[in-house]
């Protein structure tokens, strides 16, 4: 479990679910996925959030997911399981049954159809949820790019210390730096702000983050260790020059359309994690070739090999 | 069951999710709340909608909810079960159990989180769940403004008709009466286009509306009814009287939030609905009376009151 | 001028601003477009609006056109001047010219780079607009889809009444009929609401509407006109075929940029209008051909032709 | 003149336009402003942009405003005069003004109520303006939270670079810290991206910024200064606290409508700025007070009082 006090350093993955090519789960894949990161040194996993389409999957399919990923991680690197959905009863029963498989913690989004309108209804909402894990230490799920849901987060944690017992943070997804420094100054170490943004990782470095939660932390973990080491030696241009390197690698997959494509880096480079879901859609054969030509011109497979031997 | 060839014509009501003060379901409520709809000559149900806060419930809830209005209706009027949530296979297992509680048709909002990109992912995303019910006529639930999710609606019914044998129509719910008529050309004798804003009634009939699914119909159906009997008779100055009648009421309500603030007029005026659930925040005793007050002020207890009797 | 008491009623057209191909101003073509509208049965002008590029002119530039089209229209149908720019003190400027040369009526949008952030700053906004001109009658335009100025209108009405001596009601040019009625009511005989969207007349006539302003009446006045013959005479299905062809035209030349399209449309059929100006990009040759095209097919030239022989 | 090969660095403040009390421009107020900006150690200024409320002063104004703030720099800091609004033709003479009176380089905004629909529209549309000074550097300003003219920026300089040819850079006002830092990596020496976020500065150096543009810098610069300088020493944790006073200083004055409340603080610090001109309405005294309290309690004058004792 998040202990509290004890706090998440480094680069958490934002898991992808696998799935087989007609659509159905493929939990065989994840035992050698969660090898893989620990391998790369990835310090948590995300599962269940945007990368791994959550809320496209059914309540049982969520439930198959979360224990296989909490079984595989074997104590190795904490789980967070992320619950959120449009029912917030819904939701706490993901939330009560990711305590019982023995995740470290729990995390939602929240609701989008029908959108909180004050600070004030979403702490009460993401309650409901948290009351479901009393145990595990929950985390709000920031996105508003997604969620269309941008209330302050610093008043978010205002309200939640009195009303949600169990919250330990934010994963904060969004481009709003000042707001992130903010939440960071007020959390203190009550709280945890995780960074989000995979793109922008110096950014909430530099703004003091001590961990981040992302999707390319999956297949390009040893560009972020660089820039992470590079940073914490006060080497600033050689963590631009990283971080430089990420953009690019994101610029070259976003045409694509973020979450298909990424899917497919990952079958091209680590475990096979198969199509995406509906309504999010996936690349097809001549789409996966020109994305491996592009990603091989910027460099991208040396830059994980060299870095990897390197390591 | 809505057959092709049949068509539904007048009032459909989009029904709301009774529930006790405590926030679970109240489903002893329901036999009575279609008897009203009954006697209030209305022409149709949809259930579980945004009125019937269907993405709120959890799976479990809306099939328990779908049954109860299926069982209460007992046939004297259609039933549209409205299936949609954000995973496309949680949405088909509801359709599949509307099919078989015997609901006359389902519909299907789009997944809001992940949002379609396309008119052709919009139609794939939504033949997966009307393939969960291949013998009921399928809606799209149509409203931009809360799902975000803004495509070409005639685009939609072409490329639909090839692809989702089972597409009956489209509930639309959006302010764009231009692309309303266009849709109604389009569709012909081969599909239904029900127009889905109360307070711009006048303005789908104009273009061509049969029938039309609205919250306020619930509670103030002779309102609109004259306006319809107006309408037809080439009375436009009574049709936009009685439209007059509906703005007010909408106004007055609105600035208490628009669905609880309805649940509190369901109380007031015929069945207990009792709150709203979270993220939709109930009014507290002191609005509902500040509510009452106002709607008391424009006459809206008369309006429904005399019309009735005259009826 | 527009007097008080006296209600505009029928079509005003939304002039467009002829150019050379040199982008400089081509006021020669202006006496020829006026004719042309007057022998169309239009009922007034509104120049320097968003058909007529007025933002994109220069100070100078507006005033000449201004000046055009009142001794054009030589007392034969009013004129109202849009002076609407980011710059108050500038749009008043405007507005005191558009009274020395005789307009009848002034309008203005909203400044759009600082929007007035309450319905308060933006009546006294405007009031300082329409002090620059204390005779004339003033219009306030509202466009909320290029403004995202999106305040209550009612609201506007109840505070403009009091603080803007000479405020003679709204170019209503938004998608929400209930609000378009909403203000017709609270107008009664004191101020005019003046509908705005071609292809929703219908709604707009329903809703009450006595005045409409648009860009296609330039050019497809006998359509318009044959529409709001059949709904005063309670044919709701020939009011529907008529906006049926307007909403064809609108869909057929949408897609080549409204604005640039209808330029090149009114070449086609009656004036010279040249190309817009940027940032609005004009149609290359083939562009304006395919339209033609696709207007041929649509019928378009026909129904202008045939519906004028029989008017 | 900004010239190629050589670099803005540090602070430019982004200047108001000081105003007599009943709105009328208060040009006398201007050399002292400057003088205190160069005590301040402030590296340029850019006047009339939204700081400047330059698009609400007329043409004339614009010229008064833009020579005295020549004047009163001569030659000691670079002025750079933004011209954009929504005539690119008006601009283009603003243009022509600036390089007549000796601005250093000139800037434009988009038109906004006339969207560009692409890069290159952007493009051509900026060309006109910077053709209207040949001999002066010209940034793009590019703030989409304000235009919602959101297009690619390395696009921009892509093209740009071909097709403007006194292009000089971007004064980059926008949270996408991944955009910002692609595009510092394209410019090279060739272009300048000028940071135009206070609040997040850090974010901004982080990621390579050697300038930055900001109204903040015209009252609180000591606290930047130190910023910087901590930056520069590799002494992040100091950077950081610098980061986080301006942070809550823009907490404290947002509340009260940002443009308003900064003349306010202006007025409060350093020379009289009088008010805003509407659209953007003034502070009451009250609130004013209000603000002064609350900048107190943060100790803003405290820190900007014992920092330029230290500097």
């Amino acid at each position: 479990m998040v202990r509290q006090g004890e706090f998440l350093s480094g680069l958490i993955a934002a898991t992808f679910t696998p799935m087989h090519h007609d659509g159905t789960l493929n939990t065989g894949e994840i035992p050698s996925m969660v090898d893989h990161l620990v391998k790369d040194g990835i310090a948590g996993m995300y599962v269940l959030g945007s990368t791994g389409e959550g809320v496209s999957l059914t309540h049982d399919e969520r439930c198959t997911i979360a224990e296989a990923f909490v079984n595989a991680a074997d104590g190795r690197l904490p789980v967070i399981i992320q619950c959120g959905c449009e029912s917030l009863a819904q939701a706490r029963l993901l939330a009560t049954h990711a305590q019982k498989i023995g995740a470290d913690a729990i995390s939602a989004v929240s609701p989008v159809y029908f959108k909180p309108d004050s600070v004030e209804t979403l702490v009460e909402s993401m309650s409901e949820i948290a009351a479901g894990a009393p145990d595990l230490p929950f985390y709000y799920y920031h996105i508003p790019s997604v969620t269309g849901v941008n209330l302050n987060m610093v008043e978010f944690l205002k309200l939640g210390r009195d009303r949600i017992p169990n919250l330990r943070g934010i994963k904060f997804t969004s481009l709003n730096v000042f707001e992130f420094q903010s939440c960071l100054e007020f959390a203190g170490d009550r709280f945890e702000i995780l960074w989000g943004l995979d793109e922008m990782l110096l950014s909430g470095l530099a703004a003091g983050a001590r961990a981040a939660v992302g999707s390319t932390y999956n297949f390009a973990a040893p560009v972020y260790h660089q820039l992470i080491k590079a940073f914490s030696e006060g080497n600033l241009k050689e963590a631009r020059d990283q971080q430089s390197k990420s953009q690019e690698l994101v610029r070259t997959f976003i045409p694509f359309g973020p979450r298909a494509a990424q899917k497919a880096i990952m079958s091209m480079v680590s475990s096979e994690c198969g199509p995406t879901r509906l309504p999010v859609k996936m690349l097809c054969e001549s789409q996966i070739n020109d994305l491996r030509n592009n990603l091989t011109k910027i460099g991208f497979f040396d830059w994980i090999a060299s870095t990897r031997s390197e390591g």
